[in-house]
């Protein structure tokens, strides 16, 4: 066990105890290349650090069920929440080196430039939200590292792990790769330790670590919380909602006719795409009472249960609150070959969240991009992401929940939150028009579709889906 | 589309809807040999349900990561919440047979008897703390089975579905074992539903839901709330916890020496577990300031720390409340060859719950037996699972609350908790006593060691670890 000096560890403890207090969640990755040391220094930090709120998160060699999903997934799903402090031993810098020299390829053809440009983004949002991400490579000279093998080699239960270090030494190009990466350095930078010196090492680490953490608490005591604001105009006039309600519709007699046939398409596309094991994102948001969830059903009605999930977006739990907003709709991304529907979505960052002043301004507005970068990411793994908006007008809306109150079987689907949020009609309909416009990408489109005729939104919703993923499918 | 009787589903869906109010989880089991007819029944069921609080969870062939826990682990992780509605198409029934015909084990030896016990047990404590789970057999007739099939076949995009589904009727024994499974019966009967006519099996699928959770509904509004007590003796004496505190110590030069030998003992058997992919379960429970933390940090001092897991259990957040007491903890149960360390665990059912009175007699008298055969289902896997109790006597306590509070590098160990933990200290020794001999088993043994000392509570554990460790493993 290396032994730091007592006094840093003590004041270790105490910056990641006030940070912990202020809730501010950490990263610390650790990178270097096989048997540099980086596995007793991680260890020397992991038991300094207060272990009830610390996690030891090793990237592994990825299993069929990682490249089910998308390259940054598991990273997502393991964010520190406010206060918790993340040890990466290996990360997404070694699992992108590990993706590029074996050739690992997510479900379909991967770009690695792209996938580059994810890791930046996915550092980028963590630290506009308010993450601090420490970064470290241990940087020890070949000779110091192949005596460490040879040492383990003598132990015979210990000997298979040289054995493994000394095959990546030879099979990757690690250190070329990190090199490049340290260069690059775009969000935050990288701070380099060598290891020669055990107590040199650990000494260098731990007061890397409490000097950015003192930087940051600093930072965060002169914070003055910023004003909220929703930034809405007086007088708002939308242009995107302005349909011609009238003809947005679809007669009784097509609807009966039209809709099987879209559902037993949209049955083949199910199994087309768990063939190509492509992943289908279906979000749905909309006014209250705008039929989100009878145009689901009808989307959903003949797939098969195994192969899709449904997703009903409320209020963030506690333990949700306290992560990155996306967190919680990370691990809920459907898997290749499988479709997920979100009822209600991430956008609740610019809708809700924004009317309500839940978020602040530079929250909602650096939101767009974070979610255009997210959904990018997704794309990149091959996902097909395809997004409604359904409007109604705001007559409608009353027509529908005086309609709900009057029938038994529906009274439940009114509650007083909808009265509420229809006082908020016109911040809606500007919040709504916003998010579109700055989220309206091509790998990701918005689909804006007058929802005041159920008929018509259920057939125009099917179609746009098929149509998307006919485009989409090799095999179809 | 199946288009079950309108007013059924209203009533389904008013019942459902009372039985979330009254935040009742419930598990609906639907299994049936291949192309029966369960995947359009369930659809049937899944789109007349509240997809807000219904979850679908289909058993897949188990893939290796799911190899790397134990036979009831996915089970464990996905139970619902009070008020949710798990649909589980294909469930531990058809894993059961799964893994039997193919000869698919866990990482040692598995026996298959030991595991539907395990099964049992499963149901059986989930009946116990408040699920309902309902169970239905799809037994349809050959002919009409083959007929779908013949029907899937010639669609072009669905073919290899139908392939699927005849190489599943050559090679398993599924009818066979099912038979035998509906036949035993231990918790929970089984429905059989014949699908050669849709509507009628709908129906029927639908009444029995209706009529089982109209049943418990009943049930729960007649429930009178049990009264909370803690079933605690005036004067209690422990036998125990009545160490000769003087004799076990061990001295400081002893101490140094033996220490470095053990914790490099300790990593050779992380690596052999490792190797013969066996998971480690150690579980500590003490007094307040007993010195737990401590003995853990010195037991993982030289491991690898992408091999173990460091558990802090505090008290559940409200998400976790609203599940079985035992969900919290399945997820945290090591994998294969990894160790995992409990700071604290869900033996704190049967302590803090029952002094506190969070738990009904009823409740924390049941969970002895409850512990116990999740521990064996834990087992049964190939765990070693050990637990340790470090006592200390009161005036020990005292003495190092006292000196925490005049430290300013241990203040923050202390809180006001810990002082009102110590006015129930004789509750905590007789709940400590009964816990131990209630839960101390073979197959997870309970060492109680005497923390006074905190170098003896060290060298024990260590010792005990390694002992039990090298009496289990084979190659070392």
């Amino acid at each position: 066990m290396v032994e730091p000096d007592k006094e840093l560890e003590f004041q270790l403890g105490e910056v990641t105890r006030t940070i912990h207090n202020l809730g501010i969640p950490v990263m610390i990755v650790i990178e270097g290349p096989p048997a540099s040391g980086k596995s007793r220094l991680s260890n020397a930090l992991y038991m300094a650090l207060d272990a009830k709120y610390t996690d030891f998160i090793a990237t592994r060699p990825p299993r069929e069920f990682d490249l089910r999903h998308s390259f940054m997934h598991r990273y997502w799903n393991h964010l520190p929440k406010e206060g918790d402090i993340n040890i990466h031993f290996r990360s997404w810098y070694a699992q992108y080196i590990e993706f590029k020299e074996n050739n690992i390829r997510d479900n379909i053809k991967v770009d690695f430039d792209e996938i580059e440009e994810d890791m930046d983004n996915f550092e980028k949002t963590l630290i506009q939200n308010g993450y601090e991400i420490l970064k470290f490579y241990i940087d020890t000279a070949k000779d110091v590292r192949e005596h460490h093998i040879e040492k383990i080699k003598k132990n015979p239960i210990l000997k298979w792990k040289a054995e493994e270090f000394q095959e990546r030494l030879e099979h990757f190009n690690y250190e070329g790769e990190m090199e490049r990466f340290i260069a690059h350095d775009a969000y935050c930078p990288w701070t380099e330790i060598d290891f020669d010196d055990k107590k040199h090492a650990v000494k260098k680490l731990f007061k890397t670590i409490i000097k950015k953490l003192n930087k940051r608490i600093k930072k965060e005591q002169k914070n003055i919380r910023e004003k909220v604001s929703g930034g809405f105009t007086t007088g708002f006039e939308t242009e995107l909602f302005n349909f011609d309600f009238d003809k947005e519709t679809v007669e009784k007699k097509v609807y009966k006719e039209r809709l099987p046939e879209l559902q037993k398409r949209m049955r083949e596309i199910q199994f087309q795409l768990y063939k190509e094991k492509r992943p289908l994102i279906l979000v749905y948001e909309g006014m209250d009472a705008a039929g989100k969830g009878g145009n689901i059903k009808r989307t959903r009605a003949l797939l098969d249960p195994t192969g899709y999930t449904y997703n009903a977006v409320g209020s963030p739990t506690d333990i949700e609150l306290r992560h990155h907003y996306l967190w919680r709709f990370a691990s809920k991304i459907p898997r290749s070959g499988h479709v997920g529907f979100f009822d209600r979505s991430w956008y609740g960052r610019v809708l809700v969240e924004r009317i309500e002043g839940f978020a602040t301004k530079k929250e909602w507005s650096q939101a767009y991009e974070e979610i255009n970068d997210f959904e990018k990411s997704l794309y990149n793994s091959g996902a097909i992401i395809i997004k409604f908006f359904l409007s109604l007008d705001k007559g409608e809306q009353l027509r529908r929940f005086l309609d709900r109150q009057g029938r038994p079987e529906k009274q439940w689907k009114l509650t007083d939150e909808d009265w509420r949020n229809r006082k908020k009609w016109d911040l809606y309909l500007e919040a709504g028009e916003d998010m579109v416009n700055l989220t309206n990408t091509s790998y990701a489109p918005w689909k804006v579709i007058s929802g005041n005729d159920k008929r018509y939104a259920r057939i125009t919703a099917l179609e746009t889906i098929i149509e998307i993923c006919e485009s989409r499918l090799d095999g179809i």
